[in-house]
Parts: C-alpha cells; sequence; structure tokens
C-alpha cells in the first residue's frame, strides 16, 4: 500500500542491508472482515490474519464496531505477538469488525500507517483496510490538499478515506464506490461501518478477496486458507469490480464498481508465490498448481541426477511436482531453521566472509557425492542461489542443477508486490547463462511462459486479453502509471512531518 | 484543551483516585517557540518545556522544521525524561521550532492528542501548540465533519488546524488569523511554519503569553521563566488580541484579531496558582505579588499565633508575606517530600485510615506545643488541608488556623484550568464556618476580592469592565459557552474510534 | 537442568495450558565454547547457539573471557533476538567464550538460573555451561548448604559451581573433575577459565558433546550442526567420561573422569528426536538415520494408501523414507506455519472447539479422496495426532493411518529431556490399539524395539550391554536415581526465596 | 556499602558528568524492618522505604517472610515507582520483612547488588538489609574465597550473608552476632529470619537506627521519620553495638556485639546534612539543630545585607535561623524546580555556555539591587554554589555573601558517605578567601567546629573522645581502615565478572 518512490526504496533497502539472506519478494497484506458472528469478532478476525501473515509480517491492525463505538488496535510486529489473549482482545468489542496485516512499516508513518484506516464521517464511523497499491495516489492526494484536506498518513490508502468522507454520496456504499471509482491501480478492501462490512476488489481483479460464511455470519478474508484456520465455509471469490455489502442484518447485497466488465486479469504471483499451498485460488488447490509448474519444467528442462530437493519451504511443491515427472528421488538437500524469523544475528565482516548461513543449512549426510536438482519457485535478485548452491557444494555435492518454477522476472511491480528496483532484478539485466554463471550452477533453467500458461491451464497466452496479470514477466501492465510518469514529484518530496523516532 | 465532557470528568476522575492528596487545580499547558536560533532549535525548546513543566506534566511534544521537512517527537511523562541527550534531540533538526506541554491525557486519544499537532497544506506544513481551552470547538467540529474534514484527535486544538487547512486565506498567517477568528474561547498559540514562527493571544487575553530574544533569535513562551532558563531577554507580553509573525529573515510583524479592543482580562489565577513565583506577569514579580496576597491577608484576618508556616510549596511567598505584616515568626511545620512526584504508593483500606500521608510531613519539633498558622495560595476541595491539620495536631500542635491568600472558589473553569466538578468546589455549596467544621481548623479565613484586587494594585473591582478573568471566585465568564449551552450533546458522543490500549 | 519436581511440573503444566498444539517433547539444553580465535568469540558463540536453538528457546547466556575479566550477558527469549548486532556483541570482550541455550525458565529462579553459571575462586575466575539433568542434586545441595555454601539458582547446575569453589585440586581441570566425580547423572559441559577451555562428558555419554577447529581455535558444541554454521571443521566426539581441556595456548589435552570405561549408552532421543536432521552423530548422518527408521517402519507395517505425507518439520525424513521403501508417493498433507512460533493466538472456548489449529493446516487439493499415511518421529501425548487427524478427514480425506518412527514411550526421563508425567504419557496406559482409537486413525502403528536397533545398526538390542540410554522406552535407566527415592523432599520444599515477579 | 575503589570512583564519575549541578553530598542507605503486622508487611516497609527515600534514590528492594518461603522483589529506581498498587505489593507475603533503598547502582552488579541480600542457610533462609561501609571488606573476601565461598554482588554487605552461612553459631542471632564481629567499619543492619527481625548497630554507631511500635508490630529504621509516615511509634534509638532481635511472638531481646562498651561517635553528617528535617535524632529535633546552627553561624560571621535566603530545600532551617538570629528578612531568592530529579536535559556545550541551570532559578523579583545573604548546608565542590551566586548576581544582586552551616569539609568518608575524593574537596586544598575567591561571593564564612559542637549541645569537643564520627572535618577516623592501608589491591582487581549491559 504504500507509494513506491525512491525515497521508500532507499529506507527499505537501507533495512535490507541487514538480513544476510533477504527476503526476494514480499506482498503488502492480508484483508480479513466479519459481520454477525454469534460471539466476539476479534478473536476470529486475529486467527484469520494469522492465517495471512505471509501476506505481511511487520504489523496488524484490528478495528471493531459495537453499539455505536468503534475500537481499534495496531502493533508493530506479528500478529500472535500482540493479539491474543483475554486482555487484548476484549478491549475490541462487538461481533463485527476488519483487520489488516502489513510488509512494510518503512517510510515517515510508523503506526500511524498501520491499518485500518479511520474516520468520523457525518453519518457514522468508518474504518478501511486495503491490499494492493495505487498508481495515482500522488496526484490525488495534492489535488485534495489543495482543497483542505488533512493527510494523516504517507499511505497511499488514506485516499480511500479522505474521498470516503468528501463524497456526497446518500449512503456508506455510495460513499465508497464514489472513492473506488476515483482512483486507479490495485485494490482489495474491507471496510466497517455501523451497518455494514463492505468488500470491494479493483475492476481488474489484481489482488484477491475471497466471500465466505461462518455460521451466519459472513467473512472476507484475502485468502481462503484464513477460512480454513477459523472453520468458515468458502463460497466464493468476489468478482473484479464487485462491491459486496454484508449487513448486520444477515443480508449480502453486490452492486458494480464499473458498467461495462473489464478483462480480468488477476495476479500471476498469487498463483506462483504468494498465496499458501492450501488456499484455492479460483477453484484450484494452489499447491497442485505448483506441482504442475514443477512437472511442467521437469518436462521443459529434464536433468540427469541422483536427487531432487527443494528450496525450503518455498520451493516445496513444485519439487515433489519435479520429482514426480522425473522420477528422481526427492530428498531435503537442505534443512530449513524454524528461527531465523524477524530477527538476525549481525556478524562481522570476517564472520560474513565464512559464508555464513542461518536460514538454511546443507544436509551432508545426503548430499555428499551426489547430482542435485535444486527447484525453486522464482530467482529475484540471485543472491539467495549463490550462497545456497556454494553451501551445498561444499557439502561434496557432485554437480547442481538450478530449476526456477516461473519464467524470468524482468519488469518491477507497483500494485502491492515488493519487488526490487529494475537494476536489483537479475534476470532484468542478465542472459540466462549469465546468471547461471554468477550463482554458480551447473545448469539453470526458468519455466517458459508458454509452460507457465500451460500449467494454470489458460494457455497459451492471448496477448491482447491475457488471463492473468503478468507483466513481470512481460512488461505489459493491466492499468494506466499515472504517477510513475512523472517520477521527479513524489509525495515524499512535500513537506511532510518526519517523526523523530 | 480537552473538551471538558462528563466523560472526560469521569476519566480524570477515575484517576484522581489514586493519588492521595490529590493536586487540587492543574492548568493544562505550556507553549513554546523559538525561530532564527544560531544553533539547533530542539535543546532549547526542550529547556524551555521544561521550565514550563509545571503547567502540565503529562505529555510533551516538538516539532522543528529543517530545509523543507518537519520533525516531530512526542512523548508522554515529564519533558527530561525524554527529551535530553544527543540520541533524540539530534533527530529534530533545524533552528526554529515550537513545543508543548500538556495536563491531561485522559481522554481517548493517548499520544495522538499530545500537542503539537501538524498538517500538510497546500503551501507547505504547519504545526500548532494551543494552551487554553475553546468554548464552541463541539458545534464547530461537527460543522466541519459534515463537510467533509477528517479529525484525528479528540482535542479541541485540532479546530486551530483544521480551521487553517480549509481558509482560502493567502499566506499562512492569514490563514492562522482566519482559524483563530472563527473560534471562541482562550488560547495561546505558537504556530511554527516553513517561513515564521506565529504567536496568537485570543482577544481576552485569558492565557499568557511573552515575547523574548535569545540573541537574534525570537522566541516566545507561556511564561517569562522559560526565558531565565535559557537565558533569553524578555522583551514584552504578546497583547490580548494580538498575532505576531516572527520571520525566518529576523522580521518581526504584529498584526490584530479584531479590529476593535476588546476589554483584555486576563486570567487572575495565573498570578495566585499558576505562573512560577519567578516569572514575571504584566511587569510585575509573582513572587511579589503573592507577598502582597499574604500581607493583605494577614490585615484582614490577623490571628495570635506562635508561628506562621506555609504548605509548601505553594504556600510559600504568601506565609513569608504574612509573616512580615504580623511579625510572628516564620517556620516550616511540615517538610515537603521531593519524591511524591508523579507516582505514588497506593496503600490499602487499613493503611489509608492510619492519615498516612507522602507528600508533607509535619515537624514536630517546630508545632510541639505551639499555636500555627497554616498559610495556602487556594482551597479547592479541602481534602488535603483536612489531612495536613490532622497531621499538624497529631504532632503536638495547640492551634491551628488556616489562611488562603485568594477567595473562595464557587465556579469551575472552562478556559483550560482542569477545575474540578461544581459538587467537589468545596465553597460553592459551604459557608467558611462550615468548611472550618469539616477541615478542623481553630479559625479559617480567605482573601476577600477586594483585597485580592487591592492586592494586586487594580482594586477596587470593576464590576462592569474588570481587570482580571476571576469567574472562579464571581462566576462572571469573559466568553459565551456554546458548547456548554447543550450538555446532551458531546464529542464523545458522536461515534468516535477507541483506542484499545 | 532444572530438577524434575512437582512444583516446576505444576509450574510447566501451567504454562503447557496455553499452546494449543504443545510440544511433545522438549530437550533442555545446548552448549558451546570456542578458545583461540582469530577474533572475538562473541558473534561466533551467538551462532553456535542459534544453530542449537532447537535445544532450548526460552533462554540464552553467553560468558566470554579478556585480560583478566570475564564479561557475561544473559537474556530470555531466541538467541538471535538478543545476541546480535555490534552493541551487545563488542561488550562481550575476548577471543575465548562459553555459551548456553535453555529450554525452561519455569520455577523460582528467572533469569538467575540462566546459564552459564560464574564463580570467582580463589585462583580466578570459572565460568559452566551445563546440558543434561543430576540425579543427585537434592541430597548433594542439602550436604553443601549444612557446610556454609551459600546457592543462588534452584539449577541443579550449580552443584558444578558450588562443588568446583571447595575443591582442593591444584588446578582448575583438577576442579572441576573433583566437582565432575561427585555428581550422578547426566551432563555435557562447557567450562571457561582464564586459561583454558573444558569439555566434559559424563561416564555413560547421555547428552552429546562433540570437538571441532575454527582455523586454530578449538570449538565445542552440543552437536555437529553448530560447526556447520559457523564453518568449523569436526573433529570428532568426545568421549564418554572424557575431560577435553583446551589451552589458551592451542594445546588440547585428553583426560578421564573414572579410571575403568563403562559402557557408553548415548541417548536413543538424540537419533529420533532431538539432533537437527543435517547433524552428524556417532559418525552417521543423522537425517539418513531417520529416512532408515522410516524404510524399516514401512517394512514391519505396511499399509495399502495413495499418499504418504509426514507431519512436518518432524517427520520429514522417516515419511521420505518411508514412501521411499513403500513405493507410494510422497506429498505435503499438511502445510506448517512459519509464524506459530513460541506466542499463541489464545481463543476462547467456543473458537478453541472449532478444532482450530495454527501451526498445522490440512491442504485440500492433496487430500481429498485419498487414503493418506501420516508419518510422525514420535507421539507422547497423543493430543496433536488427534487433533490432526480430524482435521485432514475434515479436508476429504478417505482413510488415515498413522505411523510412528519409535516404540511407544512408556517411561519418563531424569536426564534433561522434559517429557511429560507417566499418567500424560499416552503409551504407558493404553494399548496400541486403544491409542488408535482415541486418535482416531484407520490404523496405528509404532517401530518395534527390534526395528528401532536394527535400523541404527546395532541389533539386536543386548539387554545386558544396551547400546542406547533408551529407558523411554524400556524403563531401564543407566544411571541410580537418588533423588527420586525420595519425592517427598525437594529442593523446592526448602525454604528459598521467591522473587516476586 | 560499595567499597570506595578507584574503579567504582570512576565511574561514579564518569556517570557524574551528566547533571550540571551535581548532588553534592550523598548517603548509600535507608533500611527498614517489621515483625508481627496486623496485616500484610509489604506495603508498611514501601511506605517507611518512601519516607527514606533522600537516603538513597538509585534502587529499592523489599523481602518478606510467609509460611516458609522468603518473597523478594528489587528495582532500580525510586521506591514508589515499583512498590505501589496491588499487582506489585501482593507478592510479598506475609506479616513480617525488610527493606532497602540505596544510593548507588554503579560498579559491577547492577541489580544483583540491590539489597535485601539473601541465602538459604542449614536451619532456614536468611535476609539482610545493610547501611554503612566496611573497612576490611577487601581483605575478608579474599579469605573466604580461599576457602570456597562464592560471592554473587561486589557489595561489601555480601560479607554479613557469607559470615552467616559459615557461623557455626546455634540461633539464627548468634550466627549474625558472628558476623558482625569479623567486620570493621560502619553498619546498621536489619534481618531477617523465619522467626524474628534483627536489628544490628556498628560499636561505634556510626550510622543511625530507631525502634518503634506499630500496634503490636515492632519496627525499625534508619530514620524516624519512617515511623512518623506509616503511624508508628518512637520507642528509642537502638544503642551502638547492640542487637535487638524481635521474635515473630512478640518478644525484644537486646544483646551486646562487645562486652566493654566503646565510646560512641555517631555521625555528625547525619545531624548536618542527610537526616529529614522532621527525624529526631539522639531526642533531638533535626531541624531545631540545623537552624541553632544558622544561629550560631549568624553570631560568629554576621553581615550587613537586606535579605537572608537558603539555598533550597537543604539550606531552609539554618536560613530560618540565620534571619531570625540576624533580624534579616528571610525571602527566597531562589526558586527550586520540583522536577528536577533523576533525569537531566543534556544540553550541548553552547547552552551549557550560557550558564543555564535547572535545579534552581534566581527570583529577580526578590533579588535585584538588594545585599543577599545565602546559607546552605554544607560546601563540597563549590561548583553549585559558583553557579548559584552568578546566577543571583545576573538577576541583579548587589552583593551575594555565602554562609555555611558546618565547618570546610577537608577529608574523605569511609562509612558509607558518598563524598568525593580528596582532590575534588574544595576545602582541602584552599583556603578560605581562595574558596570564595573562586565561586565569586563578597564573603564566605564557614561554620567553626567550636560553632558546630556549640550548636549541639556538646561542645567543646572532646578531643579524646569526641562525642560524634565527625573525620570529614578534623580527619578523626573511628575506626582502623584496614582495605584502605594498601590501596593497590582492590576487589575490582579480582577476575570478577562483568555483566555486559
Amino acid at each position: 500500500m504504500q507509494h513506491v518512490s525512491n525515497f521508500l526504496r532507499r529506507e527499505r533497502n537501507r533495512q535490507r542491508t541487514q538480513p544476510l539472506l533477504p527476503r526476494a519478494l514480499n506482498e503488502e497484506c492480508g484483508v480479513f472482515g466479519i459481520i454477525g458472528h454469534d460471539g466476539d469478532a476479534a478473536p476470529i478476525i486475529a486467527l484469520g490474519l494469522h492465517a495471512l501473515q505471509h501476506r505481511g509480517q511487520e504489523a496488524a491492525g484490528i478495528t471493531t464496531y459495537h453499539e455505536g463505538q468503534f475500537y481499534s488496535d495496531k502493533h508493530l510486529g506479528l500478529v500472535a505477538e500482540h493479539f491474543h489473549g483475554e486482555e487484548v482482545l476484549s478491549k475490541l468489542k462487538g461481533n463485527a469488525g476488519i483487520g489488516h496485516t502489513r510488509y512494510s512499516t518503512t517510510g515517515t508513518g510508523g503506526l500511524r500507517n498501520v491499518q485500518p484506516l479511520y474516520a468520523d464521517l457525518d453519518r457514522g464511523g468508518i474504518a478501511i483496510a486495503h491490499n494492493g497499491n495505487l498508481t495515482n495516489a500522488r496526484t490525488l492526494r495534492q489535488q485534495l490538499i489543495s482543497k483542505g484536506s488533512i493527510f494523516h498518513t504517507t499511505s497511499d490508502s488514506e485516499l480511500f478515506v479522505q474521498l470516503t468522507a468528501l463524497s456526497r454520496g446518500l449512503t456508506m456504499s455510495d460513499k465508497v464506490i464514489d472513492a473506488a471509482r476515483a482512483v486507479e491501480g490495485a485494490y482489495a478492501l474491507t471496510v466497517l461501518t455501523r451497518d455494514a462490512l463492505i468488500g470491494v476488489r479493483d475492476p481488474v481483479g489484481i489482488r484477491p478477496l475471497v466471500l465466505g460464511k461462518l455460521g451466519d455470519a459472513h467473512v472476507l478474508a484475502s485468502e481462503s486458507c484464513a477460512f480454513d484456520l477459523i472453520g468458515a465455509e468458502f463460497i466464493r471469490d468476489v468478482e473484479p469490480g464487485e462491491v459486496v455489502i454484508c449487513g448486520r442484518d444477515g443480508s449480502l447485497t453486490s452492486r458494480r464498481l464499473t458498467a461495462e466488465v473489464k478483462n480480468p486479469r488477476p495476479c500471476i504471483f498469487e498463483l506462483i508465490y504468494f498465496a499458501r499451498p492450501n488456499s484455492f485460488v479460483d477453484g484450484e488447490s494452489v499447491y497442485e498448481i505448483r506441482k504442475r509448474l514443477g512437472r511442467v519444467l521437469a518436462e521443459e528442462s529434464p536433468v540427469e541426477a541422483d536427487i531432487v530437493s527443494p528450496i525450503p519451504d518455498s520451493g516445496v511443491p513444485s519439487a515433489i511436482g519435479f520429482a514426480q515427472a522425473s522420477g528422481i528421488d526427492y530428498e531435503m538437500a537442505l534443512i530449513r531453521s524454524h528461527y531465523s524469523g524477524r530477527t538476525f544475528i549481525q556478524p562481522d565482516q570476517k564472520i560474513r566472509e565464512m559464508g555464513v548461513a542461518r536460514k538454511h543449512s546443507a544436509n551432508m549426510g545426503v548430499v555428499k557425492g551426489k547430482r542435485v536438482v535444486l527447484v525453486d519457485d522464482s530467482l529475484v535478485r540471485g543472491t539467495t542461489s549463490k550462497k545456497i548452491i556454494e553451501m551445498i557444494r561444499d557439502a561434496g555435492a557432485k554437480e547442481v542443477h538450478l530449476r526456477i518454477a516461473c519464467p524470468p522476472i524482468t519488469h518491477p511491480d507497483f500494485y502491492g508486490i515488493d519487488t526490487p528496483s529494475k537494476e536489483e532484478l537479475m534476470a532484468a539485466s542478465h542472459t540466462v547463462e549469465e546468471m547461471r554463471d554468477i550463482i554458480g550452477a551447473d545448469s539453470l533453467s526458468f519455466l517458459s511462459l508458454e509452460g507457465l500458461y500451460k500449467a494454470l491451464g489458460k494457455g497459451p497466452r492471448d496477448n491482447l486479453r491475457p488471463a492473468f496479470t503478468d507483466h513481470c514477466f512481460t512488461g505489459d501492465y493491466p492499468t494506466p502509471l499515472s504517477d510513475m510518469a512523472n517520477t521527479a514529484e513524489k509525495i515524499e518530496q512535500l513537506s511532510f512531518l518526519r517523526e523523530a523516532r
């Protein structure tokens, strides 16, 4: 949700210098909502956000509603670190509420940028949680400020709140629709008012949003895995451009943001990378999709080897698929530590040069003297792969072959995925052979774009109306990029308050 | 600055149950500002706020400006607890800034309500610190919300920010003047923009504001004692209804809020109670004023006794005046602890019944067998006086006479002084004789209203154009009380977000 | 290391009520040491402890030595949460040091019980880190107190420190050997003096200890995986009953605790459960051993099924072994969350009844309509297995067969493994058929004791001189249990100081 | 109680660089104890320590006893910051207990050095709180270590615990007496066992200790002001060399440390400086004593002036005495801030050069054009006086005369008063005229030694058997200074553990 500007990128990069094995790609949010629950909403929301924790680990927030009053609590860190226990959850009163989990807290906002965002409107309060990123945020923000609006965050998500407050729409859902029509980019929203839980998905359907039921309560979530954790029933995906209004009275109303239906293009990275393996997206198991990616990859780029191993845990399903298609034994060439979460030991230069790794350890017992195929879901900067291959060789592997279950990533994202800048995307400036050389593999192959669409059952790609948002592989962005047109003027270059922390 | 509603009063009362010897009256803020300093502004502001610490102990904030960027830091607690040391202060960059120290953090806002408040306006950022309380805050707030403004605090001070943002004034000072003209009540403001430090005092001049120089820099503060601490030179009081604009270029411009000059009525409580003894108000030493109050009190209500003692530290100057006028020896019948600050031991009921006191101890060596005159600056609830007199008697005093260096307080304040509700004001419902009986003194006398004006050199009181805001003694409020007209509707009764802490 | 008394068990159980999916077995410590390093020891120790984090997650401590001064730092929580960054590590000066990571902080000690423990002796300071548990701690402690010793922890490990202080031995290693000879039970020690790093392993060799080199430095660790992380070379296991003295001058001396060599019986649970898969124990890869357990299990208890899945991550190697031996496809029927570490959302009763799980999620895409074999490394209470099987069935599995890669656990441990009491050990009071019924599996099989020894290459079991400490399966404890003889008198029943936290 | 070594002095000096106006002298402890109370002891102890807060502000601890178990809690900071509220106090169970408040936490110990100290002895637990300082601590400590004792603090007070543990005395009081007989120096102890509260005062009676009753409970405290706060009745001083044993059964037994009675010499600094004005010492009011010091000072060193003012608060009683004897008006030339406690704003060099003060402000209204006599209780380094005189002059005083109500301090203390080293004692190396010149006063006079003894009613001084411990003025130390004989060997030079904080 935060505008991807030079300033923020610098901030992020500064933070990224810490981890030795940086996370490659990060999506920036999960949203959740519930109304009409037979009991307190807050514990359910906390569990739902916990299930969506992989979508954002830096901060989480919950807002609930009870008898004329909204209650809110936000926290930096993991959901479960704060949102557990009677003491915290009992203060979030009411049987309706929304929640948000977020990746990035960089930028100038700190806790203020943590969602849900809230405003007192003329007709009562409104709280909004947003997954995605807008591409005309800067322009809109400047327009509103010139008319007297005061922004309190540096998040593009606040535009939804400000536009809703200014709307002359009669009902809350009218106001929310007015706001959504004014913006451009990617958004899946959960919105809480006194009377309803509202879900909104952008017309292109870039970010996912699913609808379910828990008893009589309606629930909304970024992914179906949140429903499994709370024992809710999956009903259906919210459609691209759809607004679902779940009334406090149990009613369900569907409205549309646009008259004509656009070509929906959900983000292909949700399938390849972000979504949990046990989620279902568009009726398909993510785990099975990834196994198919591994199978097609094995067909496209076979290799003579003794064992197939994932880079755990991201590569597990595609490695299983690769092993099954190739007939080579599946083994764990790498052991993943459970304790390498958000904090890292920062060793001095000398130790770093030892090639120390903390997230993965080579499993010498299984790789010594073997020809090893390593399978991962994607390759971004290549630094992690380089270190892992070195580790595997040090442990005695005879050959190391790297297989990536998606095409080369050549273009940055602007819709809420925290990709590095183009210069840092290894595939943007290197051939596959150059990359192989740099990371030190005996062979390196990517899944082809054709293979990708084939594995997803949507191939071959229709270049006029592609089935997915796939600009990271193709450069074919699904919306205008208004803010990016003028990179010289950024939100951060306005005189904005910097909190001295 | 917080609207004195039932909700807040309840909140405050809840907190007040803790201290055994509650603070009687509390003013709710000190403000400070500097521009053009030859060095960093933040350490100077921190020292200035420290000197104003008696005006508010619950929270403090500083906002500075440097090369297109505003920097802000806010903290619950005393100024010196947070705003010291290179690490904190060096982040507040720039040679211009404002600060605020505040009494109350109750209510629904927490740290969000701590000032300075900030907004990005069309023409750049603006930060505002406010001492005082508005009396039409509720009404204005509802009007602005209905037009699309989003409020982020529960503080009445935010109205200045919102009104400034909406103003069509060409310059920042035009905008600030537009905002000040729309409100009603008491306010002394320090305002920081990219180009200037602006000071504003309400047309009645209820709250004080003084102007000084530190080298080439202009400084503003609630009281002159802040200038002494930083070594600044006192120039003059900002006039009631005056707007002083201290430019970054060293210029000083004076404008007025109203065409005609109103009858200025500075708050008499600043002289009697709030201001530091070493401050000068309207050219007079507060210490000397209070000594005169004690002198006139000794003349009006003499008593045969062996010693005169203050209730320290508030009663010290008037007790010295009383002793000098009466010729009775000045002694310390009570020893004040230096360690009874903001945290208190909360003993169980049994201990409480022992009549335990922690702020003052009786000095048995000096009171045993003596007739004691105790002098204090004011009497609010009477609970502290009752306990102290009991203590003095237990220590062996033969007689205890209480002399109060101001008239009985019969009416609550709405301009930023945290008086208790009318029911809790002892003098609102009791005669002097009833009060004497309840607190257990051998005699009790208050300074008369006439004596008060006489000691202040402004007597007798001109009932049409009184020289001071003195409603606490007279009920004569200097402004309309719009919000109080309709006590049924309060800000807090709007559906407002409650942070779950 | 903490004496397993009723008191502590109660404390632990109280804490255990929180997690819904309790950890089944926990070992209580990892130890590490280094001397003669070409650089600061602290960052290396921190990395080594991080690699041993699976052996204890509740607290960690490091003690180093530099020019006549010992430096120590201890912290509750994970190693990486505290021991990273220049600021913390630079205070732990010197190129020699030891570290400890610990499971339990329950009991009366808090941070005081965290190791390494330290004492100033006549001949200089000594610091000790202990993995294991003593079985005559209570008796010894009472004897020493009656002679004037003052204990500062409730940990049995303090006996090593006290006995060392009282020893009349001439050298530090003499003193340490004196102390070790007086105790009974399990211990692997790393000891730091001014001149040497000393490693000690109990005569039965219950707990592991390995020796390595990092450049010219000698290193000691509980497991070889710590050497991999820091890039050290594995030299050999420290022998049961051996004392290795690594001098500051690079020398290495070996001494023995006992004249005659006892029958060494390393703890079989290290192989089955505790050690990391990438560690080598007695020259064998733990991962390969566990795969063999799975293979023999598949031979002993075959089943007709569609997929084999581990309960991740503990069951992964044996499930791979089972899948390879049986020819059934290996799949992930369960997805493990990375965010279910030490803090858990504590839902209310209603939510708990929903059967909510947070560590594992069923992978519906892969289990629907399938006959599933679940493989795990052990079964303790059975509660987790029951919930998981329920989850798999809810996700649509046709049959669920559970296979456990070790025999039924029927006896508690007293050597440092945090087993539940006998009543909570499911296999201590139920037949296999009863257990199958309770946990709701279609079939349940354990690896046989014969199969276990066979897979370990030491079979069949020599009942007179068994190759392993295997009392958890057999009740055959390798040492006397002096303290346990008199369960009525416990350390905690002495009048011991209780810190009021 | 911490040994005054070079190391610690360096540490303290380092910390002293922070405050601009350093505290001149600091005593290092208050002790308290109660047994047989009709209710919980902990809240009473907390109040008692709060009343003794002036004797030590850096840390506080409480240990109680209830049904076979001791309970302890210690905290850095003021008593009231931690020891209040049900949550904290209810964990300290029982109707008997002791407490300690302490000045210094410098040195190597941190929280470990905070008292009471505790040990499990053969016959049950014992807790000890110590006010004073031993002068043979180093020697004894080395002896005990060589016999196998393990020390856990760097405090000399731990010797009492270690010696008690090693004593072969039959009863607890026998053991405590054994321990006290082995040490040399100053000590007032409160000791808690299962059966009794024991009070011990060293044979010279350097540090004070008083006995009282609260209902049926016996209470012990460093000063009688603690009794006033809790409503207890003062019984008598504990005699020098006396051991009072207050039994759980209400009994009171008195024993003696030495057969022959020594010449008692209570510390004269308690009267002049440390004790609270409302305390009674040896039957005399401290406030009245100090007024007499001021009176004699006025007689010895009169001056023509317009006003007499204390340096508040320390100089208040002697200034009142001076004013009464001289007939000059008593005024407040300085206003003391209530908010300058333990944390200070640390301004940069430039601000420091402005001569900024934060504890005291000049009261310009009262000093302008006046001849001012400033009275203080003592003069140590002279830095504070210099700054204050400068401030008073800047505020317009015509003349400034400084009068000190005790003789020049020429020798350091070794009995628990935190005096600076000899080099920093201004009077140790300067004549009065030199001092006057440095601090910039128009005149400077000290009370003479004769005047001092006269004001105390014990004059003239008996040089063979002086009535007080007065070495700070005379160099006449009342005990051997064994440790000081060999300043080259200090406790800190042994290899002692340094906690890395």
